[in-house]
């Protein structure tokens, strides 16, 4: 029987090459039984008018499958579905009965119900996407990330792309972290004092599972970072959020009791303030003064484009008392999922063992290609011109938002990606956010950052990584017009 | 000033091509300030001669590092430190003093001295290499491989590549894996009931988090998988041990108390035994009983090439108190740390939630990539081209084990990658897998599977995943000769 040339469609939002989508039809068609063995496909010919694409695209498709022995050809009288393809499965699915189980008394453990963003995940086809964190395609290298992954891919490198490393991380990776990455930032560090991690997220996470229990307080800056609040609340150990000044943590107020002292020196998060030499200094004072230990998140410092960025608490450390994480989800991008810790051998030895039970290791491909991304010299000149790009957006950001009379509230003095913004007294920034986004201008709502709720209401987030310098003046006028109508 | 061709040196072991290798001596020795701006590069032929590589190979690298603002050519002059080239550090780094905290006490919690492998990195350096679990080159269709990862690097998937998805996952994926691989194994699932994991490591360790406590208690398999144990010893539940027989997990055995029952049914790791379905049936009755949850850790049914696999527990279950752990490490390597998690919403839910707040998630263009390489079909011959070849490597191992007299104390129903052995008595197998190491022979000694130290000295397991047909005769004649002088 001969499968009939209808039974195929394309379709239009489909991703990948119209060969590949055609190979993927017949696979699937196979591998799901609708297509039996020995049944004969239409001829290219016919099978390339019916779906309108050129000849020669169906008869590759029907070469790959044939190597792949989906297809056997009999010669002039075509293509057939091959005796020794793959089966479907002997079994039919059968739909689950009712779910039996009280989940309610089943879980163990609950972790929803957390400060997980709820961004969309559409950000980019918003006009004004103000968003904080994510990629912009004009600034990104991807011909060189492209060029280096397909390096990676390579048979010199079989080995690191498939095996299992289990507790270790590539070694090419970490040199060129403890070699390039650390000098720049003053830090100097020996293999075993780092640890590749799952982004700056699961180094935080890694941290407080190691350091904290229910015993021990936890000192945060407030307003934060949400998702390092959640990875507290989950480790139960006590929490002292610190209201932050125009100098970022102030010393003075951290409290006693503190067992861990979290900290983002560089661009405090969210509201971008840098912290002071001399207050870097007494930080590490009073840390020493408590024998507290230090986590500096260093999540931004590639975008100091304004001046050059002041040396990593970490480098001022001479207890190592200071654990240092770092992040490639800005300099490169968040879906990258790669970060480090750096901290003493001590720390890291349980650090990596917990990351081994958790999830082992970051892909090795990941690992490796970030390797060449970097020794290659890609990433310098990336971090570069990102910063060019930025200094004349955070310009067009600045005249636009004076334009409009908008209050800033924070703007990072060495650079950074985002501007902490004040809306009238009285705004909830939560319905400001719907209102404009109705007007396609996507801004982050500023209460979830702040420890207690009802705080910060008045506040949000303006981030100018994603947006065109071009679409900046319009966004900011409809947000102001907007702010102004809610006042 | 000139730079001195002299400064210049190929790395005999250096990874990557000639070309990106001197790309990567200039660019590092600009940013580490070797190099200073305005200084006179070598002529590309002056290089060329002194690194013995052709000429093209030295400009092509030039010419790239000219693209990344590196260089400045002057004319017919040559090429020069670029004036604009990314600066080295402003500050020195400096070295740490003697480490002032006391990590005794700073470290809240333990996580090292745990089963985690200590495999030889080297392991493909062996003649003979009985490993499990590693990937051999000569059977995974890298090119394929390949072909899709740069699909998934292309222009049309920017945005899975590099964007933030928080604590959501590729929806291609968790289409492809929901319509196409569950229903083989007889499981019929919503994407709301699917959490792609870091793994069939990460997928266990999640379930562990958010089903026990230290109130609760976990029934497991002995001997098991050893890292299985460490998580659970983490997760701080009570864990009751029960030894398996030739059919897997006795369900009568399955203690009163338990509240979580970890099994494996298509292959028993270690002992490969694949669980008939009556006593699938009978463990479903008793945890049904006990109000108990199933973890079902079906690791490896791609490798049921002697006859089809048996349908999953999960695919039996009326409750919906299965727990299904998937893993793409023995169908496509274990480096690429893919896994999921198959559950009622209401549990994967709280995964998908500690998940976020751990790691977020997967990269991207990992999932994208499994997400082509399964579509296209490639998976599905992958898999069928390596269960022919271990077919042939069973007997051949079969016929060898036989020939020399080895005992086999377990061997997979449905086919699988090793071969559960067992030494004469009193043989500890530790002693015996580092004397036959010297012999370029790698075996697993058996004790690190078994709860109770002591036992299973004289176990040991033969992988055949990683070794060619052709050397398993002399591999095998050299072990039995060592196991018979040891005995």
């Amino acid at each position: 029987m001969a499968i009939s040339v209808e039974t195929f469609f394309l379709d239009p939002d489909a991703q990948g090459t119209l060969q590949s989508q055609i190979q993927q039809m017949i696979a699937e068609g196979i591998l799901s039984g609708r297509f039996q063995r020995g049944e004969k496909l239409p001829s290219s010919r016919k099978l390339a008018a019916h779906l309108g694409v050129a000849r020669i695209t169906v008869t590759l498709a029907y070469t790959e499958l044939l190597a792949n022995d989906y297809l056997t050809s009999r010669g002039r009288s075509g293509y057939y579905v091959s005796d020794t393809a793959p089966e479907p499965p002997a079994f039919p699915p059968q739909p689950p009965r009712q779910d039996a189980v009280d989940w309610s008394r089943a879980l163990g453990q609950r972790f929803s119900g957390g400060a997980t963003p709820v961004k969309p995940q559409d950000w980019s086809s918003y006009r004004y996407p103000f968003v904080y964190g994510q990629t912009d395609p004009t600034l990104f290298d991807h011909a060189s990330w492209r060029h280096c992954a397909l390096q990676a891919l390579g048979q010199k490198d079989f080995v690191p792309l498939t095996s299992d490393y289990y507790d270790q991380d590539d070694p090419q990776l970490v040199t060129f972290i403890a070699r390039h990455i650390l000098p720049r930032r003053g830090i100097l560090a020996n293999p075993d004092e780092i640890l590749v991690t799952m982004g700056a997220q699961n180094a935080l996470w890694l941290t407080a599972q190691v350091l904290l229990t229910q015993r021990r307080t936890a000192a945060i800056e407030d307003p934060c970072y949400p998702a390092l609040r959640d990875i507290l609340t989950q480790s139960r150990c006590h929490v002292t959020p610190i209201p932050v000044d125009a100098d970022g943590l102030p010393p003075d107020s951290v409290p006693a009791e503190s067992d861990v002292i979290f900290t983002t020196p560089s661009h405090q998060c969210p509201t971008t303030a840098t912290m002071p030499m001399s207050r870097r200094q007494a930080l590490l004072a009073r840390a020493r003064e408590l024998d507290a230990l230090i986590v500096e998140d260093d999540y931004e410092f590639e975008m100091s484009f304004l001046s050059p960025p002041s040396p990593a608490l970490k480098s001022l450390d001479r207890d190592g008392r200071v654990i240092y994480v770092g992040s490639f989800s800005k300099s490169l991008f968040p879906g990258l999922r790669l970060g480090y810790l750096v901290g003493s051998t001590a720390f890291i030895r349980e650090a990596r063992a917990l990351r081994a039970s958790v999830l082992r290791h970051v892909p090795g491909h990941i690992q490796r290609t970030a390797a060449y991304f970097l020794s290659l010299g890609h990433y310098d000149s990336l971090i570069r011109r990102m910063g060019n790009t930025l200094r004349r957006r955070r310009e067009v950001m600045a005249d636009a938002i004076a334009a409009h009379g908008l209050t800033v509230a924070g703007r990072g003095a060495f650079g950074g990606s985002s501007f902490w913004m004040r809306a009238p007294d009285g705004t909830d920034t939560e319905v400001l956010a719907e209102r404009v986004k109705a007007k396609s201008v996507l801004i982050e709502p500023g209460h979830p950052f702040f420890a207690s709720p009802g705080r910060g209401q008045a506040h949000y987030r303006l981030g100018y990584s994603s947006i065109p310098s071009s679409r900046i003046p319009e966004g900011i006028a409809i947000l102001a017009r907007i702010v102004a109508e809610q006042a």
